[in-house]
């Protein structure tokens, strides 16, 4: 169990480092819009602005929740783990090499966020009315386009920060293709919802890409920065990897037994949603006949579930072992995720040996 | 005035080319997606291929139109045009370092036009339903998310053909640049639906936007792989946005007064659509009072407009000489376009001499 304080700490490592350069990323661009004659760009980098959390829907600034950061945070800890700071650069120039991409992979994230909540409908995310919910759809479609594009427009400053081109060319590259590995998992993901037929390894899969490819791909773009040890960087990938199942899982574990309000969860919360999380997929594969036959039932129709019917689905999770299964599958990938820290070469380097420490710190709070 | 024979010898030159290279960019991706225990990723890449004509809904192959392919075709000519040629290899070779490139650029047109769709709630696109009429909006809007990711993927192919890492960051960089002024564009244009003051500069920055900077775009990049000398690469740019704005001009006219079935427009189709482009745009500002009025509530009124006030429309834009407004305007980017070609630095090599003649046809073309 890691203490909250630990957490915390490392979390708000880079936040404020993390913050600048991506409030510069959007200042710049929207600077880049206006010209004479142009229309107004606020709206445009205005929406932007205010789904990160930092201006309300008339674009005047608030003190909002910025959000925890943990795939440009994850970024810049393997980049210090695979060796960065042994360039002999000051402190200041050598996080200033990586703050590009650290911004890409949030933008990125981002910008899935902006068009998972038209998919899905939400009309809510962190207490706050979405993108669509105020702008419309096609507007929020095209903002989302916008903050992609951006994402990888910002990732070429690396250049600029004096990175050779062949790295550069690296890192757009695994970019891109975790990306594309994300889609993917969203497209299984959309499909899944008028399916069910879903399977525990199908659900697995389509978490590995929405989920744990962008994880990997941002602890992977921190070492391609940090190192040209080909060893360093696959076990950074594969440490961002797991953690991404593991996060994932994790995420499922809460939506249906987290009990307290501390977690900002409503229990059972996934069950009322009738989220096709691993819980129930786990059950359904393991459930009596009887059993399989309510939850299906209840997973279908057309109206909300009864408190009853929640009680009697997590009585079924207890039949079916479900909650027990769910801690050792979560367990096994922070297992992974030690195992690959343990293997990232040694350098006699307090900066690496720092990074390596607040991984350590993420693996523990993910998995108590 | 060009004869068709010409134009479409011209836009067919590189026809078979970039449909193997599309091909194969989404055959690959689709490849790369299958693993054990895997969704099946057929209907997220079929999707990407209904869209480009090749499949019909059941992802069974069909003769279709795969579209002009009018920004592939610019950045392979800009390619030649800026010396490709010369390199030494053979024919084959040196188109195939382009290719990756020219797959991109009409991945990245194509992703936007999906979006488009859903945005302008367009039911069918070259006489087929719409990709969202068919998978609905979530998929849709995520498939086209995914031909965005997959245009950046595939770019980086020029690094295995041979091209220098520093050149393809430059690519990428012009390429995201350009996607993020698109996205502007479509914000505006979006944002111009709901309006009634929109003046033609601002439309003009709108479409300088929305499809100049594409096109600029697709020319630089060909000028960017064929050669290191700064004037050819920006003037074949500049020859390229020039085209962009001609050939968004030139649709408006035929939105408005082309007559013959032959062109595939429905007379005054613009007027019926209420499409705020240049020739209302340029009544707007010049017409009389009682006529701008009557525009104004023409262009805003709940129920279809009926023949006689697109006829009253047609004789205001008649009193506003509109048609000789948007005929000159095209004339001056044509100019442009040809003082564009003409200022290309000189090359003694009968590929570039083609690629430039090629080049003045698609002028004679837009400006016909």
């Amino acid at each position: 169990m890691t203490s909250k304080p630990a957490i915390q700490s490392t979390l708000r490592r880079y936040q404020s480092e993390i913050l600048t350069a991506l409030r510069r990323s959007i200042e710049r661009a929207k600077d880049a819009a206006i010209h004479p004659g142009a229309g107004d760009p606020t709206p445009f980098y205005g929406q932007m602005q205010y789904h990160l959390g930092w201006v309300d829907a008339s674009f005047s600034p608030v003190a909002g929740n910025a959000g925890k950061l943990w795939r440009p945070t994850l970024l810049l800890l393997a980049y210090e783990a695979a060796g960065a700071a042994n360039t002999g650069s000051d402190n200041a120039h050598y996080l200033r090499c990586a703050l590009p991409a650290a911004v890409a992979v949030e933008l990125t994230h981002n910008f899935t966020l902006i068009h998972d909540d038209i998919e899905d409908r939400d009309a809510e995310r962190r207490h706050r009315p979405t993108l669509w919910n105020i702008w419309g759809i096609p507007q929020s479609i095209n903002t989302g386009d916008g903050m992609f594009a951006l994402a990888r427009l910002t990732l070429w400053e690396v250049v600029e920060e004096g990175l050779e081109p062949a790295i550069a060319v690296r890192l757009g590259a695994v970019l891109d293709r975790a990306c594309l590995v994300l889609v993917e998992g969203q497209h299984l993901d959309i499909s899944f919802e008028t399916r069910d037929d879903i399977s525990v390894s199908m659900y697995v899969d389509m978490i590995s890409r929405k989920t744990a490819a962008l994880m990997g791909c941002a602890a992977e773009m921190g070492a391609l920065l940090g190192t040209r040890d080909q060893e360093t960087i696959d076990r950074l990938r594969s440490f961002g990897y797991a953690m991404g199942i593991a996060f994932q899982v994790r995420d499922d574990i809460l939506g249906v037994w987290a009990s307290t309000e501390e977690l900002g969860k409503t229990p059972a919360g996934d069950i009322y949603r009738r989220k096709k999380s691993l819980p129930v997929l786990h059950a359904l594969e393991h459930a009596s006949a009887p059993d399989r036959q309510f939850l299906r039932q209840a997973y279908s129709q057309e109206v909300p579930l009864t408190s009853a019917q929640v009680e009697e689905a997590l009585a079924i999770f207890e039949r079916t072992h479900t909650k027990a299964y769910c801690r050792s599958y979560l367990a096994e990938h922070c297992r992974l995720a030690h195992e690959s820290l343990a293997n990232v070469p040694h350098l006699s380097n307090p900066v690496a040996a720092r990074a390596l420490d607040d991984m350590e710190t993420l693996v523990h709070f993910v998995e108590s």
